[in-house]
């Protein structure tokens, strides 16, 4: 077995080339993949100089364009030698198995689309979030690449998230769950009610629908929803954490007392940290592309990183792809059986 | 100034009428307030016998059927001597001020539309939840009444959620957000592209466009969306607090160093999750009836109940309602002006 290659984005995130650099170095050190850093190769030549990349399988491609993070998508495609581009040529000739960026979201989809294209018998890929749950994740999509949603395209994100949940986290037969407002399939809105019907005659293992609730307790491996609903609760949700940690920080700080107790309690405070943290977790996959493409949190640290890295390489070796492509097909296969 | 009547449903809630009934007594003793605890006479009566209620402006009103949390809504409204009906009823007759129970919400908010109607030129009551932010508190309304929603709607939501912000959290020109994918107007859907350009013409202070951050940055006072994603986010925050909550407790009992930690922590835990309660913030105010109505959580405590009674008695004399008929009437002007 070869090792997986992941190619790069070095410019994507809100800390520039530094941290996502020290990113791929580390990741080339502990995961045993191989990184193509992708950007300006004179900058990189030099971020690389700063660190210890002594040995390992990681080297520059060059592109010469960035795209900004706060950048519009048309202006991003015209960027015709953007890291994210080049990055995701690299995936499309076969140079690398993976493309991870914690830049522009709404760019790498779409150039991601133009490059890769989708995969057969996929309308619009999903984005995807991955939620720790009391028992281990809950895979929610879509996040946020299609504000607007027909059922066949929740039809879709079931079928990509169950293969997701069963090829990266070994979930046997994933429970299903469909985003609404209560467990009546009456409940919800004219989308859910359509959803409702077609994931109940399917073969995935459609458990109904489930509440916001429903991303935390376990009950389901994969939740499916509109991408405006998801992206409004996986930001909610990520602020939400934030913004506890901030709270308890401040509070421990009150008194003497207090401080000393915070100070014993580092160790569980660090692991709660990593078992809420989005970042530990490592990235957004996008699936339905013709490719394995991550997508990190542009907030991302050096360690979010090297998880986004490990979640593009697992993508990959997992073979989620091929899973859906055959799903998609005996479905569609049973559906031209059922109209004819 | 006469101390303001709230009429309780004793029946509702997943800990049933021994909480209530406690809560109830509390909120007499410590607020100032007036109750009329409505539920079956002789149940109400020995669940009064066993706390000290001597002397205090508490009074039990007999209603003999129950609705229980799981209930369809068809069948709650069958009920016609149910507490929750009963208590409604108080509400219209002017022998009470306000209406609050935690129990079956959307038998409550159905019960609330059919007994005391809807205030002038309100198409749609929203159900509103209060989050603590950085700085106060952020209302986001709809969240679960109105799954499908209309521009008019979230543009009722705006005027009816800045009265409630003006009101009762003194906020002196409250900003409002409309939830969305992004900051950019042309992101989200139909319905936000149509809300954006309803609210920017209105007199309301609209910041724009906010995302799911923004329920706790502090950046806007008032969110709106529909009761569809609405629902999501606030049960999706709910649970997720309650989980960091046992998983911070769960790493805090893994060894004896974080065990003393958390001993001498507790003074700022106790703080955290008051801060963060839901329970501690008191129920979700139901905005556009001619009446003033609170639902709590179903898992209300006896400190959730008393402050989603102090919620229904601030509703009350902060004269919300008016100002919320006043402002719907004028931009009913200005429309009529502005088409004439």
């Amino acid at each position: 077995l070869r090792r997986p290659r992941v190619a790069v984005d070095a410019m994507g995130g809100d800390h520039g080339a530094t941290v996502v650099t020290r990113g791929a170095v580390l990741a080339c050190r502990e995961l045993g993949v191989e990184v193509s850093l992708v950007g300006p190769e004179a900058a990189l030549r030099e971020q690389l100089t700063g660190v210890d990349a002594g040995g390992l399988p990681i080297a520059i491609v060059d592109a010469p364009d960035v795209v900004e993070m706060s950048e519009t998508v048309s202006r991003a495609t015209l960027k015709k030698r953007s890291s994210i581009q080049v990055a995701l040529e690299r995936v499309r000739a076969g140079q690398a198995d993976a493309f991870f960026s914690a830049g522009n979201t709404a760019a790498c989809w779409t150039i991601a689309k133009m490059v890769l294209g989708t995969l057969e018998d996929v309308d619009r890929p999903g984005l995807t979030a991955v939620f720790p749950n009391r028992s281990g994740r809950t895979v929610l999509l879509d996040v946020g690449a299609n504000a607007q949603c027909k059922a066949r395209n929740l039809e879709e994100f079931a079928v990509m998230g169950s293969a997701y949940s069963r090829g990266v986290f070994h979930t046997s037969s994933p429970r299903v769950g469909l985003m609404s407002l209560g467990e009546e399939p009456t409940k919800g809105s004219e989308l859910t009610r359509d959803v409702h019907e077609v994931l109940k005659a399917s073969s995935l293992n459609f458990v109904g629908n489930v509440e916001g609730h429903d991303l935390f307790t376990g009950k389901v491996d994969v939740v499916v929803t509109d991408g405006f609903t998801g992206n409004v609760v996986l930001k909610s949700c990520e602020t939400l954490a934030e913004f506890m940690i901030d709270l308890i920080r401040e509070e421990l700080m009150r008194s003497a007392r207090t401080k000393l107790g915070a100070w014993l309690s580092q160790p569980a405070f660090r692991e709660v940290r990593h078992r809420s943290d989005p970042a530990s977790i490592g990235g957004a996959p996008l699936l339905g592309m013709k490719g394995c493409c991550v997508i990190g949190h542009g907030k991302s640290s050096v360690r979010a990183v090297v998880n986004g890295i490990r979640t593009a390489a697992e993508f990959f070796t997992s073979g989620v792809n091929d899973a859906i492509e055959a799903e998609l097909r005996s479905l569609g296969a049973r559906k031209e059986a059922a109209s004819a």
